[in-house]
């Protein structure tokens, strides 16, 4: 533990002047303008993997943007950690609402501002420096491999492919992974699961050009009020999502379950605080910690139709789109929800309008076993580098890939997030405490120790 | 009238490039980056009222666009006819749906294709030609005062001041407008009325930044979805507007007037083919005519929220917003109406949310009686040059400056329109017919022909 401290402390600056390189690239996935700030981004990991004493980095390539591979084993024989993270970020608008520019990273009050900060780069890079740390100290104590991809924000549409075809590269005993949060400092805390993800895009129809809202207007539907009407339908009175069947496959948590999950800390006033709104949401019946954790929700992520740019146009569109997700839950499946959405969605639509629903990308929902040599392992190194036992938590996020690990290479994945939700992720103004980065940086070693030992006894 | 066709004979090509010159100003008002060429299009129209012979030919200053006035006054004692129109065009997007560029007038199949071709470039350049061709022919036989505004399309803005200011240069018996539509060649129309309008735009705001749909989805009430909820129940099922005290005002048409109006000829299905829509929608209990003619409406004119970009984003944004517009009839009063909704709007906000209403602009119904000269001289106009009598029509589009000129110069306006309803007002793809460009330079001095007669009766 001494020896971790030391090795942090005598190259503190260094340690976050390699970030800041990292947060620089605006590696923004979604858009295909960024596509040679996403590549240059890739490289740049790849030379950190080599520089940190990594063996066999490589850029590997796929139909879309490359996986970075590294790995080191030191002997056959022992466990090994496969660490996953992702080097591509959200899009940074609404880019006015960014008190200082998203990808030239700035520190106030010891937070780094920067798309990507939290969500995955700073995240992610804490296990590439953990690594050097082992390296450098010799206390590296199993084999370990890394995969780092560039699509996470996009769906991670080509790692399921790569994974397939790359079983025996990728063999390990546990996957790591550090793109999640913890309740706080205060309160450090270990996800046991996850939510899944189904994100379709609706368009409908109504005219076919804009009409003149005072020659039309009245005798032809308006496709923004139709779109309206049928996203207000989509949620019943006490919040609860309205398409058939989409319950169906829900398991309900124990009052066991249920208690331990809201035994964490929660302070309404500062949560409504926050967020400055005056009153919470959601499906009637169910906490703020089970709404967020372990119960499925659908939210508009985007709308748009008609004219929506400066002034007053009088037009009756002749289009309106609405971007929808919807979070899932053990034992929902991403694919079946999709598919009910869709039914459902054509079902509903008056017949003055035509519809069109695309599905963009998903993901299953996940629950990491507490009981588990990882999950332990993780439990024991964050309670030496925190001072006290972290709470068990239910994530609302979703990190598709990790139903794919488990169903492709047949292993659990670990949960060790050191974000905060305050951390703004997809947010304007993203952030990372630098007390966060370091104490991952001192964390991840012990997970690698104590893995080590539990798996030999 | 063989004077007449003789003269826009032996000058058709000259009129077409004058007007073409014309449409090749992207003179946007509600766009400021398109400020220098509205300014441009002003000094285009001053030049050829004074080629044309006017006199006073003036472009005069507001607080916004100028307003160009011209007039040619022959004898006091005759009576005089104030031209109005506009040369300021709605914006052109969605850009990408234009078959050939929005200012790069171009003909295809006798129609000339152009953002403002018929509203209202198109329009009133026939007056300024019609009133060459008197000149030239000596036959203008009253006085005659142009008044061209550049911002019709942003609500008149600087009008009434102009106007107020003005009462004694703008002196007249009669405003003549065409800025409207007729029911086709074959069936030509008169408006004898037109509906009001109160524009408004909402803003929902939830959380105080755009969140993580996994973090804080189904916990936080998402604006997106409490704008659509609250749109929805703008309509009842009925398509009647549920904003308490809409309806108070408006006067029923008598059965004979319902009658009369729906007398005009209305092909249900070329309706529909032409917009390619399966129903046709609107209030119960009215037919289309009557639905865009002589009942209030309320439309989404743009709607916009959360992340409208490539890809998928899994965000929860902090604020939705709308464009929305309200037509109304005899005898709602604008100001009350946005009054209405406002109260209506911020009454039926969630408290989770804060809702912001800004007023744009609005405009009056007015009624013009058929009884008057003026109104007869259209007749006899149209009569004569198309070789039937109108059918009278009311217009379901605003033209709110008409009941400015009544308030204040106290004179009743014609409405000789010569515009078709398919002609794609504020749509991509706005044309005009050539043959009605040239029929209405045909009809117009027929109309001031009349006018001078009848007023001397």
């Amino acid at each position: 533990m001494q020896v971790i401290k030391q090795y942090i402390e005598d190259n503190k600056q260094r340690l976050l002047d390699e970030l800041f390189e990292l947060l620089r690239f605006p590696s923004v996935s979604a858009d295909p303008k960024y596509a040679t700030d996403v590549l240059n981004a890739a490289d740049y990991v790849a030379k950190k993997l080599t520089d940190a004493g990594a063996d066999n980095v490589e850029v590997c390539k796929t139909a879309g943007y490359p996986i970075v591979y590294g790995d080191k084993i030191i002997d056959a024989s022992l466990p090994t950690v496969l660490v996953y993270g992702h080097y591509d970020v959200q899009p940074p608008d609404p880019l006015e609402l960014w008190h200082t520019p998203p990808f030239e990273p700035t520190v106030r009050d010891g937070k780094i501002y920067a798309r990507g900060a939290c969500d995955d780069k700073g995240q992610f890079y804490m296990h590439v420096k953990a690594f050097e740390l082992m390296m450098q100290t010799n206390t590296l104590p199993c084999n370990i491999k890394f995969m780092i991809e560039g699509e996470e924000e996009v769906g991670s549409n080509n790692l399921g492919i790569f994974v397939k075809a790359n079983k025996e590269r990728l063999k390990a005993d546990v996957v790591l992974i550090s793109d999640t949060s913890m309740i706080s400092m205060e309160h450090p805390s270990l996800e046991t699961g996850l939510r899944g993800l189904s994100y379709l895009e609706v368009e409908v129809t109504g005219p076919n050009r804009d009409l003149h809202s005072g020659v039309y207007g009245g005798a032809v539907a308006n496709p923004a009020t139709v779109l309206a009407k049928m996203i207000a339908s989509l949620h019943d009175d006490d919040n609860h999502i309205t398409i058939p069947g989409f319950y169906d496959d829900v398991t309900e948590l124990t009052t066991a379950e249920r208690a331990e999950l809201n035994a964490a800390p929660y302070d309404e006033e500062e949560y409504k605080k926050d967020l400055d709104i005056a009153e919470i949401w959601g499906e009637k019946g169910y906490t703020t910690f089970e709404r967020t954790g372990t119960r499925p929700t659908l939210e508009v992520n985007g709308i748009w139709g008609g004219y929506i740019g400066e002034g007053a146009k009088t037009v009756l569109p002749s289009k309106a789109s609405a971007k929808i997700s919807m979070r899932l839950v053990p034992n929902q499946i991403s694919e079946k929800i999709t598919q009910l959405f869709t039914d459902h969605f054509l079902k509903i639509a008056p017949k003055y309008v035509k519809i069109k629903v695309t599905p963009h990308h998903g993901g299953e929902p996940v629950v990491t076993p507490t009981d588990s040599i990882a999950y332990r392992a993780a439990q024991k190194a964050i309670a030496e580098a925190f001072g006290k036992q972290p709470i068990p938590t239910r994530g609302g996020g979703s990190i598709p890939i990790v139903a794919l690990f488990e169903a492709e290479l047949g292993i659990k994945t670990v949960l060790m997030g050191f974000g905060l939700d305050s951390d703004a992720l997809h947010s304007p103004n993203e952030k990372y405490d630098i007390f966060n980065y370091y104490k991952g940086i001192e964390t991840i070693p012990l997970f690698h120790k104590y893995f080590a030992e539990l798996s030999n006894v």
